[in-house]
Order: structure tokens, then sequence, then C-alpha cells
């Protein structure tokens, strides 16, 4: 084991109905902090809008209801408890939730925390899936695109606890882009929540293919970037909605170390030799030897560039 | 099973060594595309460098001794029955071969040849793995870089038997900028030929991560770019250099439907619906409706970025 290792913890969340309260949740998190710190980790991965339920299923009319789920401040008396934790600790984390901004402005935001229980850096979902019209005949909705305004602050890295930190949320994992931007800043470890529903039930997919895209794109980008990925789920069924579990640690190597086997609260652990990818950045990934940028043009050249997307109707997994 | 589908192969080569004829190589190919062609395959994808030995693991203090790898046309004495056989059997292919241009420029190149056998485009190779220095000391070397030139034709993509085709070669296969800017350029399918050392020579690593590596780098474009990946190796001992084999056609769900199991002349084949592709464009990857390049700049600013790639001293598999 390299000295230059730090032992690293997802905390997978089960359910969070419609009934429970943010200090109910915040008492489940505090108990997994403390899990892992015991085991030694400096680190723990929590998952995306790790406070509420995923409200992005639900269509309201009433913009009223939708308020409740959001958070004005961060830290907040609710989330006083884990930053305290932390802090008494000396444990770092990565939080996902609904960020309401002094602007009104409304975003599916996470946070890296230090182990003295103090914000770090901050990450604006970028990619946001679904939709933003009703669609009341669907088994349930997916309207991030209504709830949250696209990320306004890019890909950036924090160093923090010796190392480099970079932050994806959910969706931002299927897209190559998030982790190359983040790994050409630096990063060395990217965490990453997510919600994810267990079915597709926009086109007919074999259920298995779910999980295998979720493991895919994830073990690619930590191969391609050099990356440790802790990948974070909220899991099971929220309220009768049903979403894959399948945490896990990724190596620089693209291999899983570590993964969940429930679907409920569960601490994974990793020592995770921080100098593993450096051997990649040598070599076959070392950026300024092979990218050749000049080829790249229609990358960041428009959206859609010639791809043929065929009928605008659909929508698609989280 | 779709009606736009396309049965289509890949012809997998055993070593070529460094005593073999072009016209021997030429008779394998020949053999496999009428086997192919017999099976109902509209199209076969043959190796990088098919044509020779993996010369650029040897270096030649002689320029001249080199100068017998390269082909200045295309095609030329030796390959004309591969092309004649092409175009009686109505099956096209992609070939990719050491490129001598009227210039005295050097490429390492793929051509697409229809059905009626005239080829329809060119790519030559962008991302060259390797060095171009005299390392005598290692077990064998990789000297791309001094033997080739970086591609000068972008990534192009070709209208050619009802579909859109793009090509890859080799080292292509691990940046995910190469398949993407294909995709956007509305690719259907990917043809890539590959020469894969099996032993990694320049740092520890377990053997097992090569093939790991060859086949997620392929899965994951496949899926995240909704395209056909027919990926082509030459393997086996050439002269006692083990090369891996693995060739294999994936699906755009990721899924490798096609593998091959020796590492001789082998041919595979696979119905591949070109309609598959498109609900994935509908939904989870409709570019338009999601890409957000105006996070994506550092991609394009520079090869790169803040990576902290350590010492240059390194080389890496191709």
């Amino acid at each position: 084991m390299s000295s230059n290792s730090m032992k690293m913890a997802v905390g997978q969340l089960g359910p969070i109905h419609l009934a429970d309260s943010r200090e109910a949740v915040v008492a489940r998190l505090v108990s997994m902090l403390r899990e892992a710190a015991a085991g030694g980790c400096k680190f723990i991965a929590f998952p995306e809008l790790a406070l509420t339920t995923f409200f992005p299923r639900y269509w309201y009319d009433d913009e009223a209801e939708v308020a409740g789920f959001y958070e004005s401040e961060m830290p907040n008396a609710a989330t006083q408890p884990l930053f305290d934790e932390a802090a008494r600790l000396g444990i770092g984390f990565y939080l996902g939730y609904a960020e309401l901004t002094p602007e009104r402005r409304r975003f599916n935001t996470s946070v890296l925390v230090g182990p003295d229980g103090v914000i770090v850096g901050k990450y604006r979902k970028v990619h946001l899936p679904g939709h933003a019209d009703n669609r009341p005949t669907l088994p349930f909705q997916h309207l991030e695109k209504r709830y949250f305004e696209v990320g306004d602050l890019g890909f950036p890295t924090f160093a923090s606890q010796g190392t480099t930190f970079g932050m994806c949320i959910c969706n931002d994992r299927r897209w190559p882009e998030a982790y190359r931007v983040l790994a050409m800043r630096g990063a060395d470890v990217v965490a990453l929540g997510y919600n994810t529903p267990s079915h597709n039930i926009y086109y007919e997919e074999p259920p298995h293919l779910r999980m295998f895209h979720h493991r895919l794109v994830m073990q690619s980008a930590a191969y391609q970037n050099c990356i440790w990925v802790l990948a974070s789920a909220k899991c099971g069924a929220e309220d009768g909605f049903h979403m894959h579990g399948g945490s896990c640690i990724i190596a620089p190597s693209g291999e899983i170390v570590a993964q969940t086997s429930s679907e409920d609260d569960e601490v994974i652990q990793h020592h995770c030799d921080l100098d593993l990818g450096k051997r990649y950045r040598k070599t076959v990934f070392n950026f300024a030897r092979h990218r050749r940028p000049e080829h790249y043009g229609l990358i960041t050249e428009s959206a859609g560039g010639e791809q043929v997307a065929g009928q605008q109707g659909g929508t698609e997994p989280s």
C-alpha cells in the first residue's frame, strides 16, 4: 500500500419516503458517518438529493408544495448535526441536496465538506435528465428539467485532504465530457451521488441493462481519467417507486473494488491508493503527449452536431 | 429483427511474421471475406496494419529497411485480389495499412471500401501511442510516434451501404473524444482495427487488465454514442511477440454480442439492427437536449489542461 493512501467510504441511503423528516434522514447520515470514521475513513460520499425523497418523480401544480424540498442555507438547522459530527470526528464528506438561492434560483447541488466541517466547494448538476412538461400518463415522471436550472458552475475541482476532488451528480456520470473536464482540472477523486429508477418506463429495455450501464460508464471514466470514483445511491422503494443500488468504489484501473449488496443504508470502504492513477497519467493517458484537441472541435462547437436524434418526444433514465 | 438490419462481420487475423509475404496475407483476408459473404454478411472489418507484421515494435537504424512496410498505393498489385473479390461478392470492408503518400508522408491508415470494391473513405490514426526514441533495453519497442505522423483528416464519417460509418485505429479506442466526434457526425457503425501487446512491459500491471480495458473502453463508447462497434485484432505471437485477441462486435447497448475465441484467423458475425441506437438517441443520449458544450471548453482548449502527468519518461500499451 502506497504511503499516499486514504481510506474512503460510500454511504448509501435506503428509501426516504415523503413522510420522513430531514431530522430523521440526518440521523441516518450521522450514523453512517460514525461507522466510516470508526473504520478509519477520512472521507464519505453520500447520495444526490440526500435529504428528501426523489421529488422530481412527482408533478405539483402548486409551486408552494414543491418549495419544501429545497434548502435555502447549507448547513441549516436540520443538517448542522452532520457538519458538527464530521468536524468532531475529522472526516470529510460529499452531500447532495436541492438548493434554493437567495435569488430564488433552483439547482440540483452537492457540496464538498472538509474534515473541519466547513464547506470547501459546491457543484451544481449540469446534465439534467428528464422533461419539464406534465406527463401524467407515465407510471412516474422525471421532472428535473422543471425543478432545476442547468448548473452554472461548470466542473470545478477542489484541493482538500491532500488530494483533489471533483463532483458529479447522477446523470452526469453517463457523459464522458464531465469526467474529462474534471481530470483536466487535476481531479484525483470524483464523488458522485445518484437516484436511478430501476425500470425504464419510456421504452422496452431489459432491466439488467440499467445496472450494467451504471457500472460501465463509471468504470470506463475512472480508467480513462485515472481517477477514483465514489458512487453513492439512494435506492430501494420510496413510497413504492423503486431505484437501484449498486453503490461502489472504483479504482483508476476501472475495477470495482467495493460495492454495496443491499438496497438500504449501507457503508462500504476501501484503502484508496491516491498514487494509483499516476502510472496511467505518465503513460497511456498522458494527456499532454497524446490528446489532439485540434481534432475535437465538434465537441465544444455545438450540443448536437449532426447526430440524427429522430423525434424529440422521448425521455430517459436518470 | 428490424427491417433496417445488416449482417456484419469481423475478420480477426492471427500472426503475420516478418517472413510472410503480402500475397500470403491477402489470401487469408480473401478467405475470411468469402466466409463472411457466404454467411450473408454485407460488411467485414479487418485489423490495423493488416498486411504486415506489427513493425513499430522494431527499431531500424536504416530507413530503407522500414520502407518496405508501407503501401504507396491502395489498392496495389498485392491487395487488388481482395478488392476484386469484394466487388464480385458485393461485400464492403475496412482495412488498415501503413500509408506512404506521394509527398513521402507516413500515416497509420484505414480505408472503408464499398461493396463495389471502390474506396469510400480514408482515416489516418490520430492517437499514436508509444515513443519516437530508441529504447533498446525494452523487450520490444512501440515506435508509432517514430514511424507515423499524427493523422490529418480528423474523424470523418462516410455514408455507405445505407448507413453511416466511422473509423478508429487501435489506441484511438481509449479516447472518448474520438467516438464522440464520430457520433456527432452521425456515425451508426464504427470499425476499429488493432494490434495490442498482451503484456505491459513498462510498469507492473496485472495481465488480465489489458483485455478488461480493451473491452471497457469500447463498450462504454458504443453505449454513450449509440453506435455499433466492430473491433478486429491482429493477434497471437508474431515472431515471438504476443498480442491479445478479443475481437468483438458491440451493440449500441454496450453489450458484446459476438467475440472471437481463438488467437488466429477467425470470422465472427452478427445481425446488426441499425435502428437499435435510435432509441438512445431520442432519449438518454439526445445530444441536442442534454449536452452542455458551454461547460466543456477545456476539452478543446488544450491537450493536457492541468493534469498532473508527472515525469514524461513512460510509454503505454497500444
